[in-house]
């Protein structure tokens, strides 16, 4: 079974599609056809929003579902009349926060991606920034300055996670690769020891790693299942036996890994 | 005013997160002191959680709001006794899409930011190796692959925007620093000529670029206001005469450069 969802929004779309998202998953026999529509914020694009969402239930014959985010009362209206099964979600909430918190709501667009305090986006930038320049053991001289410092084999998952967590939660990450040299030593490379604390490991099963790397060095060594064994089995043993914090990153997406990590290590989202 | 909020997940707590930030920052008289509690999945945590939260309803003399996106019907009850204002995600929407789509929820955790389609993870993967490896005009040769090529002078946020677009979603990202040699030629650069449907312009104000240069390299002439706003001035020209798509990067987040671009350029969002 098919059905067509949009996700409205005045602004960035980011909520409705999230909360969308989250909710849709709860039902995975059904295909969703999402489609997001950003920045509705007047009553012309309100109105061909309509017509897009109207044309759809024409070729689809059964309305489309529609998560709203939009704050304006009066191109909420608008989008009142197409054919569609709403989830009103400002409808559904803000009252029940206004009666609770006894002000009226600001009743203005998309807020929560839109404010920019300078600071707080400066030191998101920071935070890419560092992330970026302390990439894959490029620089170990400002681990000092490190929150985290993710250790593993190569394409365990630790750039992209270092990458996810800057953006989202202004950490300092740096991340380490484990080369084969460090393995064959057996134990912590001599730059990470002072920095103990901050280390967190990620395995991820060799199967999958193998597979990650055939893609990149097709039939090299580097991609056999034995090499990624073996490289996976002494890491591990190097978490263990230094007691560092480490999780598999195999069936987890960027977001649990990185949530994860960040509880784990006792560590506050910096921004929300 | 202050008050105590508490985004809370069985998952990741991204959805309650970014749902509940949205919401209260229609409330910007009212200082919201956030904590995430993510992981919320056993009986034990769900009473630990009441406890924190009811040790700060104490602390605060008022009742804490609680942002929920729990599945788990036994665990959202252990919820309920929490001395809060609690809005339950699931409960407002949930039985209505249940009605809509006349099948039941599959019930089960934090589906959203959870599932892993290798397929989906990998290409996701890809676009962030991409959006590195095309950093900053480090490499050209690969900008036939590119979805957009984001251009700009230095520090206008060409960097940040990139690896959000390829980490959320999924996008094929180059970025190339519009430099003071190619804008002492006041014309595009020969390497970016095949691909001026794929380009997109950044611009900044120059105070605040200044302001920003300043932080990396005080009192350079790179961070003087005459150099921002001669650079600018000049990759402004170069976009309205090639007819490049352009934005204005000083007053927005992150999020919302992206989605405008996204939007701008006509493609689709790969992943939600």
């Amino acid at each position: 079974m098919r059905r067509s969802v949009f996700f409205i929004s005045d602004g960035t779309g980011i909520t409705a599609e999230t909360l969308g998202h989250s909710l849709l998953s709860q039902f995975d026999s059904i295909e969703f056809d999402e489609q997001t529509i950003p920045y509705v914020d007047t009553a012309e694009k309100a109105q061909s929003t309509v017509t897009v969402i109207n044309e759809r239930a024409r070729l689809d014959g059964i309305r489309p579902i529609v998560v709203d985010t939009i704050v304006n009362q009066e191109l909420r209206q608008i989008l009142k009349s197409a054919q569609a099964f709403r989830l009103d979600v400002f409808d559904a909430f803000v009252g029940l926060l206004e009666q609770e918190l006894t002000i009226h709501s600001a009743n203005t667009v998309g807020k929560s991606h839109g404010i920019i305090s300078e600071s707080n986006y400066g030191s998101r930038i920071d935070a890419v920034h560092f992330a970026l320049d302390n990439d894959d053991g490029a620089r170990t001289r400002h681990y000092d300055k490190a929150d985290i410092i993710l250790i593993g084999v190569s394409r365990s998952g630790k750039t992209p996670t270092s990458i996810y967590m800057a953006l989202q939660f202004g950490i300092h990450i740096a991340n380490y690769p484990l080369t084969e040299e460090d393995l064959n030593d057996l134990c912590l490379p001599s730059v990470l020891k002072p920095f103990k604390k901050k280390l967190f490991g990620l395995t991820i099963e060799p199967h999958r790693l193998a597979a990650i790397r055939q893609q990149r060095k097709p039939d090299s060594r580097y991609a056999t299942l034995r090499q990624c064994e073996q490289e996976i089995r002494t890491a591990l043993s190097i978490y263990n036996r230094e007691s560092i914090c480490y999780l598999d990153s195999t069936h987890l997406s960027i977001e649990e890994i990185s949530t994860r990590i960040l509880a784990m290590m006792g560590l506050k989202r910096r921004l929300v």
